[in-house]
């Protein structure tokens, strides 16, 4: 059995690794999405096999720590937070799938002519994914808070997409189908940003030991 | 500090009332979706805040018992299960409240005419979430491997219902706003009997400590 400090090191290892994997998941889903390159998309598949495969290696290396010996408090914290940040980026991994799916769906549907506020949202949320790892790596709990606020913006852009797009499927027939796979890339966008948002709290958490967690429930739109 | 007996048993009562009240807030949802009742979509609303907090006094009983001493295998494992099942009965919470919100736009909004196989949807969908939490309380494996399943039957039906409301849209715009509002009501349906699966996993490795993940992603549809 390996030492304690060295299987911790692994975890850490490993987390950065998935980390990366899924900030690269995100950035070509986003790319087929905007460019509509069918190889971004087929990269995303293929990255996502890595993913899961890392998840569940990751899960082992946190159960196999838990039963190694009791740890310290600030060992357990790092552990549990390594957890849930390894659970938020599988799925921040499968939604990038699903965007670049809808990137392909896309490809077989007329849609030169919709108008979408998209791309802020994926910028936006791209950049929450991205200050969430990196206040993770820094330790910096207020770095952490940060991208909590950035939550309201979330939700005001997505409300003004999805106005948007059931305007233009009211008056355009034709655009239903494309604009029904924006809406789904759009709320997997959302869903996205609410992971970076649960990457946060549990980085919080980790350094100060106190639960941010605010359990916003999604609005309604459109 | 009380025994580690003693809190394994709080752990697995408020387990069970957690499982409860998400039971009742997806019942409530989809009454309220089905007959359009105002008042069942407020008990959601309602209800969440008592799943929320819930979700949080068991997170925290876990991290005590982490830090308490060291579990043999067996307590492990059932510490770990009731921690995922605890966070996915959460994130069910949050996605009747979603269904009850989309029941709320739906007031709104003519459907009357809108054909849907949205009720078949949420009958299989409520069926794999009390059979998955069944076979926790029964610690039956084979009851918990049964509800994977029907993960197929799910992704047709869904296939199938999606399809049928962009054809609607496209034939009537009037029932555009409707039609959307009933697509994500059954994303949020899909997405339960996803947490249910979830469940019925994590189940499955407490008793048997083997990993059954399946890492399936959702096809896109539409």
């Amino acid at each position: 059995m390996r030492h304690f400090d060295e299987l911790l090191g692994d975890l850490r290892a490993k987390l950065l690794q998935m980390s990366g994997l899924v900030e690269l998941a995100i950035r070509d889903s986003v790319h087929a999405l905007e460019g509509i390159e069918d190889s971004n998309a087929r990269s995303v598949f293929k990255r996502e096999v890595d993913i899961n495969r890392l998840e569940l290696e990751i899960d082992g290396t946190v159960t196999t720590l838990l039963a190694l010996e009791q740890p310290v408090a600030s060992d357990l914290r790092f552990i549990t937070a390594a957890a849930k940040i390894n659970n938020n980026l599988e799925r921040i991994g499968d939604l990038a799938v699903n965007i670049a799916e809808r990137s392909q769906s896309l490809l077989q549907h007329p849609h030169s002519g919709i108008r979408t506020d998209i791309p802020q949202l994926a910028e936006l949320t791209e950049s929450m994914v991205k200050r969430a790892l990196e206040a993770f790596v820094a330790k910096d709990a207020d770095a952490a808070r940060a991208v909590l606020v950035s939550d309201d913006a979330i939700d005001d852009l997505r409300d003004s997409i999805f106005n948007d797009l059931i305007d233009q499927m009211k008056t355009n027939s034709q655009s239903v189908q494309a604009c029904v796979d924006l809406m789904f890339a759009g709320r997997s966008l959302e869903r996205i940003a609410d992971h970076a948002t649960n990457i946060a709290e549990a980085v919080v958490f980790m350094i100060e030991g106190v639960e941010v967690r605010r359990h916003h429930t999604q609005a309604v739109s459109g």
